[in-house]
């Protein structure tokens, strides 16, 4: 069932994305994004705990699947970061360099960490002498730094990415390495159902994939205006790593082996992605999984009974918090409900509880859902059974309408003219047919002014039909393409 | 109750303190200092947790006093951290500085924050318009840099502090910065007491405050070679920094004032102080709450019963996870169970849990205790309650112990003579009497080739009798002294 119809004007939030989501992010306190350097931002209180409750989705997925947490050292000596080719030839005009301590020239520069490969890799060769300490499977949540030559735009392109989700793996075998691709690719998906987040799967072009890896699967998310955001990906680095940093093993029957790896990383842009797709004019709509505040509670005050709606409210988040619900009563007297309502409408609250004169004679309370403002009552005594169901319907139909968003932007097209059009109106994703040969990946990317995004990956294979739109070969599979962020 | 007489062996835990903290480092797998950067090391998984659970327990109690946990970026311009004269002062030599982004020199030099004083000010002042946006109280648990000249030991001074917890506030008035400053003290007591470390409170020395503080409170801890380590501070800021960053708002009758400002602190330090206080030859003894794995269950296996010793063991795992206690079942076929027992000891889990034959046939369950190796038998059926019970005494125990090491280690000594023996057989603390005047205590200071730790604070004020074991004037304290980390 579609509630599409029954959505809350998304007029601002469609038509300037760009300026809706700055806006979100100051005035509901997630991210201010004055810090004077540029790129660089402070999460504020709210924003922090909304970054938490998602990155705990995160961890239990990780946990759950053997993945140790651990915290590797911010700085990466030049040396080290040089001794993957690719890597450092991709990396290095985009670190920042620590030069000097106190006013002493370091002899050796140190890099801010732009990701962690070269930081973990001699760690693991100290910890690894035989099959017996493989696998290896671990993560941090740290900051990194990339000097972007780009815009710098709040979250989605910062210098100081202070939310990233690094793992990194080390196993005996090829075939070890790419299982571990498809489970990182699982939990991915996993914990972007978790969020209520819609996603497309690709395998990068040849071109476009990690420095250093043999291929990057990456996730891909359609935002408000149309443009793709990139969202996470999933690299298997073969013994690229592990070569480059002498990390061999003992194998059962006495041999020396190189081990190989991958790395799969999420950024700030996951906190960010459910706010984006199920934003509307009032603002955010929360996940209830993901809000720091599930229900907040505001008494509705009448001449007379002022005293007995706010007891009643006081006693409703008490009922809510002993059950494990996170609850808030709003009982600030310097706002009207009024102002209230616009307060926590604003900061995606799930669930507005509301306690009249009324709702205490009649021992009910009126409850409204964030995403379609529907109102509902229920008897006080079945509160906590209502409100948990509520929340349940309520990640379903977000979780459906972001699918449903999804596929509506994705467009399966002929011809690249066709495409041109779709792009140009910032349609979405579309798929064409293609030969995949760089060269003409490459031709589509110019003749299309987009990024492709690569073909489809983990679907159900289809026999694909046609020819390439560029060379006008036999077509070997479909490939995606977007204008991206 | 004392149990000093039950303690299991620590000769090396006290006559070579500094090698058997840098062996359990290394052999638990709490931090691994071999990165290749001098003073940065990697929290390994086992200690990483240890740091979690440990951090949790500070989180829960901010929480709980209204302070809001943010993030604030790793860098802080030059032009910023140079605002308060004599916060850059103390700090320009300390910090590593980031001068480069990619081959192109920035415009201004970046310091790795040395802490975050600087970085939060610059928000406040967005963030503060009238009193009612009063007090802000704030936290962030992050990395913090400094660039040491002395030499750096595995987590007791990091160049990296990877584990560093700040927290700011700022006030209308200097009475709520210092009740502030009092609260902070309080934070930090139930802290310590929470994790079984016990401590001193003083007033450090004006020489020896924090740079741009009024005055600085400490906490301080006995190692067992006799050396002290300062474990956290609180200071009051008074209105250093908002003056220096214009924090000014509007009071209730429309006046202009600069706000007050505090700030308090904890490191990784605060991480090893109950593995160096509870430590023996066997390796760590945890507190309870800060333990990963709190019961780890041992089959005992016997010939024919093997397979009924791991189910049961199995069971007992799961009752216990079960009613929210931290177990392991350690089914491991490599190693025998005395290998086992040595593997747990090290790694300092509070109770092992041994299932035999025997214990299989009568119901029964055998519990060793970590910090005595007590055995005591107790029922199967009842082994919920039992276990809680042992991990309540075993904590009291545990703190109780800490608390007798420290009256042991602190001496009221009558003349400086008296003191610098001590002080040269690394008896812990002397207290001794003083003028106040800073001119005696830093003769003092070198007399005794000590440190000043300061005036106690926050306890009973007893009249102090007697003459400055410098200048022989009228005391008007007691000031205690001693080697320092």
């Amino acid at each position: 069932m579609s509630r599409e119809n029954k959505f809350v004007k998304r007029e601002k939030w469609s038509k300037d994305f760009g300026s809706w989501f700055r806006d979100i992010l100051l005035s509901a306190e997630i991210l201010d994004y004055r810090y004077p350097i540029k790129g660089f931002g402070v999460w504020m209180p709210y924003g922090f705990k909304i970054r938490q409750n998602i990155l705990q989705i995160m961890r239990d997925l990780l946990d759950a699947t053997g993945h140790n947490e651990v915290l590797f050292p911010t700085l990466i000596p030049e040396y080290l970061l040089a001794k993957e080719a690719e890597h450092i030839r991709s990396f290095e005009e985009e670190c920042y360099w620590v030069t000097h301590g106190g006013s002493t020239p370091l002899q050796v520069r140190y890099a801010l960490r732009p990701t962690s490969e070269t930081a973990i890799m001699p760690m693991v060769r100290l910890w690894v002498r035989s099959h017996a300490d493989l696998p290896v499977k671990l993560y941090q949540i740290v900051s990194i730094f990339r000097y972007e030559t780009k815009a710098t735009r709040p979250i989605l392109r910062m210098r100081e990415v202070a939310s990233f989700k690094e793992a990194h793996t080390v196993h005996a075998t090829a075939e070890e390495a790419e299982a571990q691709v498809r489970e990182g690719v699982e939990i991915y998906k996993r914990f972007f159902d978790e969020i209520c987040v819609s996603y497309l799967v690709s395998k990068r072009p040849d071109w476009d994939k990690f420095a250093g890896a043999e291929y990057t699967i990456a996730f891909d998310m359609v935002c408000p205006d149309g443009r793709v955001l990139q969202i996470g990906t999933v690299h298997n680095l073969g013994q690229n790593f592990t070569k480059a940093f002498e990390i061999d093993y003992e194998t059962p029957d006495g041999r020396r082996e190189y081990a190989w790896s991958t790395s799969y990383g999420i950024s700030g842009r996951a906190i960010a992605a459910p706010i984006i797709l199920h934003g509307d004019d009032h603002g955010m709509v929360l996940p209830p999984k993901v809000a720091p505040i599930q229900v907040v509670v505001i008494p509705i005050p009448y001449k007379g009974r002022e005293e007995q709606v706010v007891d009643v409210s006081k006693r409703l988040e008490e009922t809510l918090k002993s059950s494990g619900i996170r609850a808030r009563a709003d009982l600030r007297d310097d706002l009207t409900p009024g102002a209230k309502f616009y307060y926590w409408e604003k900061r995606g609250v799930p669930i507005r509880a509301e306690i009249g004169p009324r709702d205490v004679d009649r021992r009910e309370v009126t409850l409204v859902r964030r995403d379609t403002l529907e109102r509902t009552t229920c008897r006080m005594d079945d509160v906590v059974e209502c409100v948990k169901a509520l929340m349940e319907a309520m990640t379903k139909d977000m979780r459906e309408r972001a699918w449903e968003w999804l596929r509506s932007h994705v467009k399966r097209v002929g011809s690249l003219e066709e495409a041109r059009q779709l792009l140009e109106q910032r349609s979405g994703v579309v798929e064409l047919l293609w030969c995949g040969r760089d060269e003409c990946g490459l031709k589509m990317e110019e003749a299309l002014s987009a990024r492709l995004l690569g073909t489809p990956f983990g679907e159900e294979e289809v026999p694909v039909e046609g020819r390439c739109v560029i060379c006008g070969a036999e077509a070997k599979c479909v490939v995606r393409a977007a204008v991206t962020y």
